[in-house]
């Protein structure tokens, strides 16, 4: 099932039609749910002081959307090696029509900002990375 | 002088105004300003663990305000007695016409979320504080 | 049933916890859904030119929310004499403790923000309000 | 001279550093910045019911930035051929590090979300675009 946002008022501008600031938003959304689904869970994660910074966003902008309707962000895993992981982000109105495509590009760091090999250092994260890309 | 905001299009929503959010927003770029007009530097304070946390926030709009617009923000010491700081906000446009009258309350936090009694633990901030009030 | 807001990523600040304006935000979310579950939907009145701006915010911060959590909106109206909408509103994590209790006050207005009596010419607005308030 | 963001407290996130989704809203503040100097005024022209939507965004993040810091942010046309307006971005803090590269694709629309061919409907805009280019 697609994680759903729903879109609030406050994500508008004066153009009547959502701020395209908030996609980026939405994404990460989406990024922390279905990572959610797989079993890794951020707030443990930073509590382990392994945080997420993003380093690549891509987004293409097809059709607007406004407040008051429901976006459905379907994402999957199109590259990891070890180190970053590229997600695509296909972004749907409720009448199917694909509003937002984009993408991201993230790795995991430590406190101090240095990237992490998570097959060395949490294999338990890789395999679980390795089986979404499947 | 006061602090001036530059509206930005990102702080409209669809009704063509400025959304009552960005207003508390401002209020805190306004509370740091002022602060580092008088010798608080938040981010050295930030690097010593010591934290503003809001306590209250009371907002009232009098006129909309819009993106392109400069509206400029006075601050003034309500009441501090050492603990609790009061805080006075008025804004206005460049016509001269108030748009929003507001009010913050916050104090200064340790790592914990304690409160800190600035007289003792922290004389010089409070020495600061002290003098505007006057 | 409450209003549920699941506290996003985005929403945090460097103190660790949720910034104090995203808090003005969810009563809006908390706004929105409410007047939609008794019958009043904001697109449709906007379509119609009639605008909900909003003219005070009070809001006292009681504990901190951080990301992760999901927090119950409970919204209830105050005070409504056919112009002025008064609302209160209290949030509470899953641990059932109170982190903020707020009030706005908004008023329905039409294109040109000249503030509409609801009895005279929106009289099912009116009945709507009057039954909210029992 | 460089457009400058200075950066916010509310720009942060619980990483400790400027949340990503902003970089995008400084692209539109540096974007209508830079139109303004060159006598583009967004404001006139969406009185004229001339919008400017963004159909795509990229953004490199090479180095966080933090708040307190200022981002000179610059900006040159990369390619307009009479309808899409590709712009790019490159944004330095203080100590002159690049911390991010960006790039926009902006069209200018009628209020029925039209594209406009600027060369024949708005030959002035067109004209200045041009210049710009060169």
């Amino acid at each position: 099932m697609a994680y759903r946002h729903q879109i609030q008022y406050y994500e508008t501008d004066q153009m009547g039609v959502v701020h395209h600031s908030n996609y980026i938003r939405w994404m990460e959304e989406a990024r922390i749910y279905y990572m959610g689904q797989v079993g890794l869970d951020y707030i443990k994660m930073e509590e382990n002081s392994l945080i997420s910074p993003v380093h690549n966003i891509e987004c293409k902008y097809i059709k607007p959307s406004r407040f008051g309707e429901s976006i459905d962000i379907y994402m999957k895993l199109e590259e990891f090696k070890g180190v970053k992981i590229k997600l695509y982000y296909e972004m749907k109105n409720l009448q199917d029509e694909i509003i937002c495509i984009a993408r991201s590009e993230t790795c995991f760091v430590d406190k101090d900002m240095k990237p992490i090999r998570l097959k060395k250092d949490y294999p338990h994260i890789y395999d679980i990375m390795m089986k979404i890309k499947q």
